[in-house]
């Protein structure tokens, strides 16, 4: 996280995050992050709403959208550390696609132009620049088919054009291209992964690998 | 409430109630009922939803009303006890216009007739007998204005036809008639109130009152 | 809260509300408040205590009234917020009138003079001047009768004169007079109630408004 | 306990508990019990109730006993099963000294005769003939010294008759003689504690004990 | 599941879950089911294990696995429900595969031969007629290869032979091959999907599909 | 504790206690401790694990030392409180030798060298300052009996040589010596135990004590 470096335990490295909020993170895992909002309460399965009426899973699911949009705004503005920023940004964009998919589903679904109400709240993405950036990208107008087997009618729900711009709703072939992959490095101050050099010479020799 | 009597200790008048799926009002209210669901987990503050934002909130409460009815159309199914039919029965009749009020209010908001996704599920309340009922009575179409000096403005959202039977939606001056009003009688086999005609007397005299 | 001001989602305007202990009400309401102790752990109806039996009843409900006292006179020493003080300089008065009525309450169902052991902890209100002033008025004897058909023989429990000055107890007529009612402004930083200017014209067009 | 049996499991030897309402016994221990409600609902450390408010505190068990007295009462007349029966008439006698006892300090500390409140609910444990026959026994008007190092004036506190009967409250030292330990039996169809007499060979032989 | 059947709700054709202990699937879904226990408690963030230290994740994992086998014992004593056997004898194969990687691969950590404690319950899955089914298929001794991109090296830890019964250990590539895939049917006792023959024609229409 | 001093309610003595992240023990004990993590969330009785199977629970309580004795190292880093740290240095070393028990019992029941994984994480106690003046003084290879009627047979468990120093593992008869008992002292300033001098002499009256 940035916030530590490594030192031997009297040195108190994990010290910066003493009166953080939410410290099970620090305490409980090795920088990681629980699936716990940020009070540390965890996600629960009573969340899950799956009521098997298709009209009414896909109200619930854009209200969920729009609900988390207005948490998105909230926290964007409660802080200026630009990697949170940008992570939001894209998240508003993405979020924003997916609010206007479930309308435009309902819309199928019942003949109501649900989408018409957005934005949800009565600002665009683009107040937040870390979002207007990617919808520069045209990325708040794509949605990805990740599986080629599936959704294969996905055009037929995903058509027009986006009510914030007017340019066409497009569907791209697989998914995103992302970012690149990083290894989590050692955070030998949290004791993890725990394996010293002299561990991994011998776990070698265990599974008979040369190093 | 009708499913024990009085009795003595060890003829065990409370026996039917012990393998019943809830049992918490049972053993800890006097047969009342705690705000507890069926399988005696509590309602929590974190059930609130008032985010703010005046369309999301009025969003929410549009999915609340129509969630819930799909929940009573099925606890209907579970019983055929005319009392919690009865009262299912009205219960549908007076979700659906909460649902509908806050249809027309959404489209007062932004423009779009959420109300015509209307009904959810794709089943009219007179579906069921009960319910069916109360709609011929025009409950459905009525929104009662509970404070003269306040919702002075409420006809100008719940107005036009009702879009089930195309009868005009109205406002009633002041609250429904309603029922009587029961004294809960003394449940002894649960020691309530716990006072006994002797102890009004002693009661009676600390009050200065005569009986 | 007078915590934040409008501002551009750039300038963070709810930054002042990112390390407080419960963030919730900035990042899930306007501004607002959900029934959450200051952890953000949430009323739960399990708190909920009816046990059918009046002299039990009424015994928790003396219990909760000093165990709530004692919290308040804790929360009052945590800060030097004016605000704060006021208020519970008045909830210490108003909360030692309901804890005197549940002993006469219970005084009159049994005979014990319970009420004797107020105060509980045994520091006087009037240690906390905030609480002081209140007494003054006379408001630490005064029971308000609320609902002019109901209550009627409340001054055969509530008579006598007050422990603490023996002074005589009253019973109102009516509700406190109460302060002025306020409409909450908008938080624009917020986006409550997420109406501009504009779409109060649309919504004034559609209910056929002239502004 | 006692409800199953040992067989193969094929022969569904767990079959009587499918469908308790609580059966979380037989499927996470040994057919022990877990610190659960009937419910399945645990134990939160958030029960714990010690305000550092002496008086308070005292007040706050007195209510726990006589609230808890009145659900065992209840739970008494669920079931006509005579070890529940007992175990229950045993409690209530117990539970009536700890309620007296916390009368009586409450009387030390404030001068109050809380105890004069007792019975709550107002009907004696004579009523359940279980208790009767501990009372007959003398149980309910002794305190048991457990620590002779401690609670050297306890007679200070318990002295006086009994409320009941009259009788002399007297303080035992010691604890009370109680009835035989049981060594729990081997449920095979729990798999508990999952050792056979070969297992045991093996253990002896590496504990180097001769069998 | 098989226990309900369409007919009106005047029939309560939902009424044979009406009393079951977990009654939140036929009321929140459409008989589907949530990520709940036997007694309607939800599955929480809080559950998760991951501690940054790669030996302790394993030997929580080794735990696990084997404390849920012990419970999988227990459900299948529960029931002579043919698919409920069925599946609880599979999943003990499968789980055993799991509590033996887990053991191999803390070897390769440590040194340390874990995976000779088991079984734990030291009784064999063989003595499950559906487990021994699966066994006498290899299923005991193979490991899957989901990701031929990932898991490269496998073979390094999952190798030598299974203690129960001697035979090789073996990788296999890709996902095993599983059963057929159901599309789940309509419940029109549950209002799912809610969609009518009516719907269908009128949502084709908007999507420009000629049925 | 030493964090406040007693002052008039007006000077806020309890202000350094206002935002700390856990407030629970300030407002509702008189700065005791509850049994509630660092977040205020409480100790729950599903945190009980006790499964039936011998095998089983001992793997479990071998996990339940290693997984707290990584949390006890992180929780040592983020203070420089001397304390805490020597609190938290003789936890290390007692926790160390519960590991090493559980471990040299599942040893006696299994025949594997369970033990021989420790330390997890791979780095010794003696990283630790406070935790190396423990094991200085041999408490790292001590078990002590603390009943002399039970616990006969521990030196068959409890018996070799510790692996980290190769010295003699030694059983101790009796409890270990222990530090002094403080009285609490009263905390005005929380109004605990609320007894003022007077409140003693009218206590000593009532109880017949000269004092």
């Amino acid at each position: 996280m940035g916030a530590t470096k490594p030192a031997p335990p009297e040195q108190a490295p994990l010290k910066p995050l003493k009166d953080v909020r939410n410290a099970y993170h620090a305490a409980m895992t090795g920088l990681g992050a629980f699936p716990f909002d940020s009070h540390g309460a965890p996600w629960k399965g009573e969340y899950i709403f799956v009521s098997g009426d298709l009209v009414l899973d896909f109200l619930y699911n854009f209200f969920l959208e729009v609900g988390a949009r207005l948490a998105k705004m909230r926290v964007y503005e409660m802080t200026d550390n630009p990697v949170a920023r940008e992570m939001i940004g894209y998240l508003l964009v993405r979020g924003g696609v997916h609010a206007l998919a479930y309308g435009k589903a309902l819309e199928t679904l019942t003949g109501v132009e649900v989408w018409r109400m957005l934005p949800i709240p009565n600002v665009p993405n683009s107040m937040f620049p870390e979002a207007a950036k990617y919808e520069k990208m045209g990325i708040h107008r794509t949605l990805y088919r990740f599986s080629p087997s599936d959704f294969k009618d996905i055009e037929n729900i995903w058509r027009g054009t986006h009510p914030d711009d007017g340019q066409p709703l497009q569907v791209y072939e697989g998914p995103p291209s992302g970012g690149e992959y990083h290894e989590l490095p050692d955070v030998p101050e949290e004791f993890a992964p725990g394996l010293s050099a002299d561990d991994f010479r011998k776990i070698a020799k265990r599974l008979e690998i040369e190093l």
